[in-house]
């Protein structure tokens, strides 16, 4: 039986054997949120880079440019980390470099660490992303991005949702994965109330924005793509294989 | 207001600042639980070693000599690590030095970070350590030892407990913490059975040994003492103070 494991921040993945394993990489609030928002308006392939001056250099090769730190958009770039900015539908078929705090940086690390598959997961494409994950052939870590190498709420919170839709197919042992799909148990008829207690929710309020995306991330099925790495690119593999 | 966080893994307590808190040490299955028993016994001090070498140096001393690894005593020791071999009345007034796989390892590693009060937790002597943490000064770091840098249940649980019972006079706002307080409400009334489901339990029964020692870890005050550090040793606080 395939293995199911959780690892609550990219400080500890080192731990996990990753090599030949599908990741998939949890960054609820908001860069896996936003991607599948992306995807939903039709952006044909995302580059995740690691550095907003890296971002940059694509405007050069008509990638629109995202980039996002300490939860505030960067000047400069078209868009930053929210999901409401990228619906516009002139979005379609364009290319996107993105960098944001905590997301890129983890599924760059997965790539690093030798990972055979990487998926981006949130509530806005986990049935599609279920599915997927019953039917590929390799063991799976759901990699919460966290804040900062610390753990947080909402990544947690959403490997606790798949793990409890996974648990029948898959051989779950670890005490993260056990933990994380226990409090989703008891928070799922409350989720947005619940996160809206989180450290990070309260640094978008001593912001003054993006009070909005913490509940538009915490919907369920709202962008039904499945976005897959294909190299150095994430595309959405469910429009390829439609 | 005094701050409470709490640390899944010393692999995460370098991303803390540590310098001048008040750390308390959690390693339930068995580190710290074992502690308590030996200085209800009446161990005069413990001095916690980081390696099985350097711990029977002190046989020399006349100290006592305790090891494990992988939950499994070490040959020519006195002990390893289960709180049923420190209840000898011929351990009182004596010294011990003790290594494990990760309890003595987080303390050490607390110490070399700066930490102004290191203290052992449990649940066995968890109202005394509750009592003297709500009157000492410190912002308080709760860290679970963990297992090998992973994160684990029954660490996380009673780290819980500890949110639940100060978090009317700490500032309680990292996640990790609302996280275990949450778990911890939702377990407590079945918390062996919970902790029978973690890893390390499974651990134990796979060596066919220690089984009762997770019943006995779950009590609730039945060795109050106060194991605090003392320069390089741990002592009964309880006791210098009565």
């Amino acid at each position: 039986m395939k293995t199911l494991e959780v690892v609550y921040t990219p400080a500890l993945l080192p731990l996990y054997q990753v090599q030949g394993k599908t990741v998939v990489v949890i960054d609820v609030l908001r860069a896996t949120s936003t991607m599948c928002v992306a995807f939903k308006t039709g952006i044909q392939k995302i580059l995740p880079v690691a550095t907003p001056d890296e971002c940059l250099l694509f405007k050069d090769f008509d990638f629109l440019c995202a980039a996002e730190r300490n939860a505030v958009k960067l000047p400069g770039f078209d868009m930053g980390n929210s999901p409401f900015e990228f619906m516009n539908p002139l979005l379609k078929d364009k290319n996107l470099a993105f960098t944001t705090t905590n997301g890129t940086k983890a599924i760059k690390q997965s790539k690093e660490l030798g990972a055979a598959q990487i998926a981006i997961g949130s509530f806005l494409n986990i049935d599609v992303l279920t599915q997927w994950l019953s039917q590929q052939p390799n063991d799976v870590i759901l990699l919460c991005a966290g804040w900062k190498d610390k753990v947080n709420l909402e990544d947690t919170l959403f490997a606790g949702a798949l793990v409890q839709r996974l648990q029948s197919q898959f051989n779950v042992s670890c005490d993260s994965a056990l933990m994380a799909s226990q409090l989703y148990q008891t928070m799922q008829h409350d989720l947005v109330s619940f996160v809206r207690e989180s450290s990070h929710a309260k640094r978008f309020k001593a912001l003054h924005a993006a009070e909005d995306d913490v509940q538009f991330c915490m919907q369920f099925n709202t962008a039904p793509v499945l976005p897959i790495m294909q190299g150095e690119y994430i595309i959405n593999f469910a429009s390829q294989t439609a």
